[in-house]
């Protein structure tokens, strides 16, 4: 089953293999336009973090349909035989303009846009979607998480509550661009050459016939990385123990690393614990917390003056359980030429290839201009070409890299934008000419669809 | 990358290796019995759906690392040769007794229970509370969108924003087996043989000049099968259309399916647009409804009388938007015979292994008991054997088998715990030997690690 998973062009919605045999049938090949957008902020966001594109260049550079795929399809006894023929040398063959990893976007902006004959760029909607939606959402939140912290460290600790283990992997990935110093996933750690970081479970506490013996047994086999938990059965009274731990190591000429706590009122443990180890005189011991943390409870415990050197962030950033999804489209807004949209309530778009201008006062981001991607217009341009033809135009990024610039770009992004609650809405302008077209075409189409004048 | 990801012992946390390490040096191969269980109801649920049981078996039977995965852990420095060994050879040798797939459960009781040498058990901890977390969610929260619906078909429209493509997979499976009628995602379909559906998108139509055109060449393509997507431009002006389109098809002796709304008030949309088509003599034309429905928009837009035959449920069943994981925990609760528990605030867990009886009266569930697995209670016990020696004791199941014993078991459930809002609790009590010894245990623990007597 899992082989079947690699090969990806299925994971797509019926509907687009029923519209690509139509326009199969009529011999529509000429080049679409689709346009990947964020309608609205979910709730306390202000800006959002793009991720993902690397995922969905791989996925365009390979993408086909293998015979297996095109029997099943087959037997769904729908498809003409023409139109699975066509599929079976079908490529990816098309142009895509995109906002790198690790910038920071708005709504409305287009975050990526695909020019191809419109069946190659209809095919590959969910996939697309589906990547760049889940990353960014992730990231976004982790970049909140980060803030919150004002420097201290945060760690991946969200595997076993991730929405499936795809998504283990990428939480890892996203949190990681965006400033964690690392995660618990393993897996991740491979693949991604992410740092990788652990502790102690309360099962390992239990194991053991009393706390203190665990405590012991860990430290001796791992004498310079042990960070011991202490909340199996009380928190002070674990701190207590390891503080005999941390005696034990010192006079071995080594050193206890840190606690982990892991329930318990935060900030008044912490601090606590703290001075357990000031009198037992073990000033370097780290604190460690985790349980529930997401950016809102970080930053309840640091006004309330926890003691908190590092954080393991879990659930709630790896599923972003207060925004678990945005609002994304990928909406038709060229085909043949012919700039195109739709009017639904509440869902508009706009049309054309596009390009959004960034405008900075200082070194600090001022407002962005969504234009024609033919308007040349002040500022630095976000979409950048990152496939030609079907073919990516560069390597895969270092995360450090990606790491790099969100550092950068956050760093110039107004703190009001990134306020947990309530942030202040990003100015972001239509260029003149986009204006322009955008004002025509809903007139032609009043005109032709709803019989207006 | 893909394939890497196939071979999942690595998806672990980096903690279950440490810890792994210690057991392994201390010769600690003594069976542990470990208990998955959710220690709360998320916000407005009353009971759980067991799902991802099949993906757990998968994963235990073919528990191994290769050698890439050791020669990474080799990479990371703090493991010893000797243990890395041993893990090159490390296969799941457990037992497992589960709640069978489709079941309801209730919260605290054990939904899966592993005993093995406790490296083994502890090793494949993220992976397993991963996969039975987010597919119990799912599961449970479609089994509330068909209980809206009131036999109004429902089908999976989420792999566009789900959280990750594996996360889009495993929603098509577990919103089936609670009755969902199908899926827009074609490899579910195929890896699943779960029905799919699909009608047109809004790219279809803005393709084509004008609106009519497009309706007019899908149907002619897909004669049997045409559902029209009608408020691109205009819902109500898009229903007359979709009418005439109706008209030439029943010339030609053929019919058309059906139409979909996509934005817009749906209750009072819906009512129009039956209207328009009982005008035109179409009286089998489907209203077929999608955007942004859970089971709280189905239940209200049906309460306003809204004319829908079935609903396309996306993004908020996909991620169970409101509530996006569940309080899971996979607890250490025997080990080497003896029973063992953490005390940590407002997360105990129960000792020992365990079995939950449920009673009935009449054909009702009536309340469920969880009790020691040697204690002899009446009522159906809900834990089977589903593994021995880490082999699976069963072949994998039908979808449909699951999706029957859901059916039945939720019919059983009365209808005060299947409240949208605020449903009531139901009644789970701790068998006589499972509570005394608890008492044991806690009072034991008590005395040894915080000094008590």
């Amino acid at each position: 089953m899992d082989r079947e998973i690699n090969n990806k062009a299925l994971l797509t919605d019926l509907y687009e293999l029923t519209m690509a045999t139509c326009y199969y049938k009529y011999q529509m090949f000429a080049p679409a336009t689709f346009s990947l957008f964020i309608r609205e902020y979910p709730p306390h966001r202000g800006y959002f973090v793009s991720a993902g594109l690397e995922d969905v260049l791989c996925f365009l550079e390979s993408f086909h349909f293998n015979q297996k795929d095109l029997d099943y399809l087959d037997n769904l006894g729908i498809f003409p035989k023409d139109f699975l023929h066509y599929l079976s040398t079908l490529r990816f063959t098309g142009d895509v303009f995109a906002i790198p990893e690790g910038r920071i976007f708005f709504k409305d902006e287009p975050i990526l846009e695909i020019t191809a004959p419109i069946i190659e760029a209809q095919l590959v909607e969910p996939f697309v979607i589906n990547v760049i939606n889940f990353q960014t959402t992730i990231a976004t939140k982790a970049s909140r998480c980060v803030y919150a912290a004002r420097g201290r460290k945060l760690v991946d600790f969200s595997l076993r509550r991730t929405q499936g283990v795809d998504a283990g992997l990428k939480v890892a990935r996203a949190s990681y661009i965006v400033g964690f110093g690392g995660t618990s996933n393993v897996l991740a750690g491979k693949l991604y050459n992410i740092p990788v970081f652990g502790t102690m479970a309360h099962s390992f506490i239990t194991s053991f016939k009393k706390e203190i013996d665990a405590f012991r047994a860990f430290s001796k086999i791992f004498p310079q990385n042990t960070v011991l938990l202490i909340d199996t059965y009380d928190t002070i009274i674990g701190a207590h123990k390891a503080a005999i731990i941390g005696k034990e190591l010192l006079y071995q000429g080594k050193k206890l690393k840190g606690v982990r706590l892991d329930s318990g009122d935060m900030a008044p443990l912490s601090k606590e614990v703290r001075q357990v180890f000031k009198e037992a005189g073990l000033n370097n011991v780290m604190i460690f917390a985790s349980g529930g943390f997401d950016e809102y409870k970080i930053a309840k415990v640091l006004e309330q003056g926890a003691e908190i050197d590092a954080f393991g962030v879990g659930t709630k950033m790896g599923v972003s359980a207060d925004a678990p999804y945005t609002d994304i489209a990928y909406k038709l807004v060229e085909y043949d030429g012919r700039p195109v949209l739709k009017l639904s309530m509440g869902k508009k778009t706009l049309v054309g290839q596009k390009q959004v201008f960034r405008l900075k006062e200082k070194n600090n981001l001022q407002k962005d201009i969504i234009a024609l991607r033919t308007e040349k217009l002040d500022g630095e341009p976000l979409l950048t070409p990152v496939m030609k033809e079907g073919k990516r135009l560069f390597h895969s990024e270092p995360l450090t890299k990606i790491r790099d610039r969100f550092q950068t770009e956050f760093a110039a992004l107004d703190e009001s934008y990134k306020r947990l609650e309530n942030p202040a809405i990003y100015l972001v302008e239509l260029g003149p000419a986009l204006q322009k077209l955008q004002k025509q075409v809903v007139f032609k189409v009043r005109e032709k669809e709803l019989g207006e004048s």
